[in-house]
């Protein structure tokens, strides 16, 4: 049989099913109030208020609080074409202090693939666009290569 | 009036002191079950157990509590002489997986000083011994160094 | 005497003169073989052909001399505006091998600035347009800020 | 046949061969006048004199060069089991200035290995002893295992 390439739409709709997949049992992400709020092939976008007990004893968000947010919407993008994908290193800036009530966004997007590893960068800002923390991110695929083709129905 | 040199006693209880008032209001360290275990100057130890809420969609701890532990264990020794002192960067190495249950332990120690920063690394470890994750991250004092002698009593 | 804000083109020119000024006495990018192909406010592209004295014992350009052309482009990008700027830090991701006789171009651009600091992000390609490393640097001004507006004529 | 773990003895002579091999081709290291000072399973010390070819515009040693000596001190301390390894990501903070007629010294130590991936550490140090900068690289092993014990004779 002859391997059909995917369109636009299929990998829109593999994308949407993966982050559900990888959302719904993803306890830390929801007990930490994250939305996803837009997902696409090797994106995603993540939000999250930041609550009192998310800040540390500076009075600020806790920075691992903040390097949490983009690393889940890291997963996010890195695991949007269904196969599972873990994160191997990420490193992040600390450039403004998010406080309690701030509603953080994490951007996250692929900025290069090859093999089994790609590397991700999430920009993290606040409700009035101020960038807070960047994020990069290497990604190492786990899962088998066929599932990304597999149709699920 | 000649200014004395703290004795090795004097910076013990500075970093105890340091570490308590930091830890008190630090919610978020507390709602993550994080306890230190060990504090000296420029060097703190922290554990956590890995709670089911930890756990993200590949049913292993989040990356980002665990950067999060490391950055806790971080942040007391780099406060351990009193003066108010913030993270500026943080890279981690994902090495092995934590799982439900576990209990990690992130121990810090500073690497390097100079001027308001400094360079610190956090290695994470479970109760069998397994090396985590590998942290580093880069410190920034923003507050006084006349502090560092102040007598609070 | 009211500041006048610069046109772009005052900026441009500033740029020019700038990285003129820090590559005549760069030894180092010289002796490399570096020539900046490009310059603008807050960016920069240089390229590199790898010769045979760039190679490493697996036969390949040794991975810092890729650092040091990433590096270069970085310091021309940040310091674009007249005022002495160093790097604090500097990462890289090794993506692919650049063998003798590739000509490699590091594209250099600001990712965020905020008081001294600043974050760059620099994409290392061959020749044929293949990504060869991933570099992000942060900068810290040490210079005097009011050198910008500064007329050299 | 059964196989024979190898003495100590044997793990030095193998980084000894492994270090000698990886440096004769390794032009680079040679340009830059590199020099391996010790050597050992897991372990090199590499030094290097800063010249006047050495230096960037603001007249002092490129940071890219003492990336590139880091790098170096790296490669030969994570190949020193004589399988080919390269290096996958580096970072480096530098803290101090080095200057043309400064000798500096990069030890290279891992801390960590498992599978085909290591982390390994290097401080670099100049010639009174003041930490120039320190450095983290991520190693991937790209040769055969079997090697490790491959009696060369």
């Amino acid at each position: 049989m002859v391997p059909v390439k995917p369109s636009r739409r299929d990998l829109q709709a593999l994308a949407e099913r993966s982050a559900k997949a990888l959302y719904d049992p993803d306890r830390a992400s929801q007990a930490l109030g994250m939305r996803i709020t837009s997902i696409a092939p090797q994106r995603c976008t993540v939000s999250m208020t930041v609550r009192a007990d998310m800040t540390n004893g500076h009075a600020i968000c806790h920075g691992g609080i903040i390097f949490t947010l983009a690393d889940s919407a890291f997963a996010f993008a890195c695991n949007s074409e269904g196969e599972a994908t873990v994160a191997a290193t990420g490193s992040i800036d600390f450039l403004a202090a998010a406080r309690e009530g701030d509603t953080l966004v994490a951007a996250a997007h692929e900025r290069w693939r090859g093999g089994r590893s790609g590397i991700y960068e999430v920009t993290i800002t606040n409700q009035v666009g101020a960038t807070i923390a960047l994020f990069r991110g290497r990604s190492h695929r786990v899962g088998n290569r066929s599932s990304t083709t597999q149709d699920p129905s």
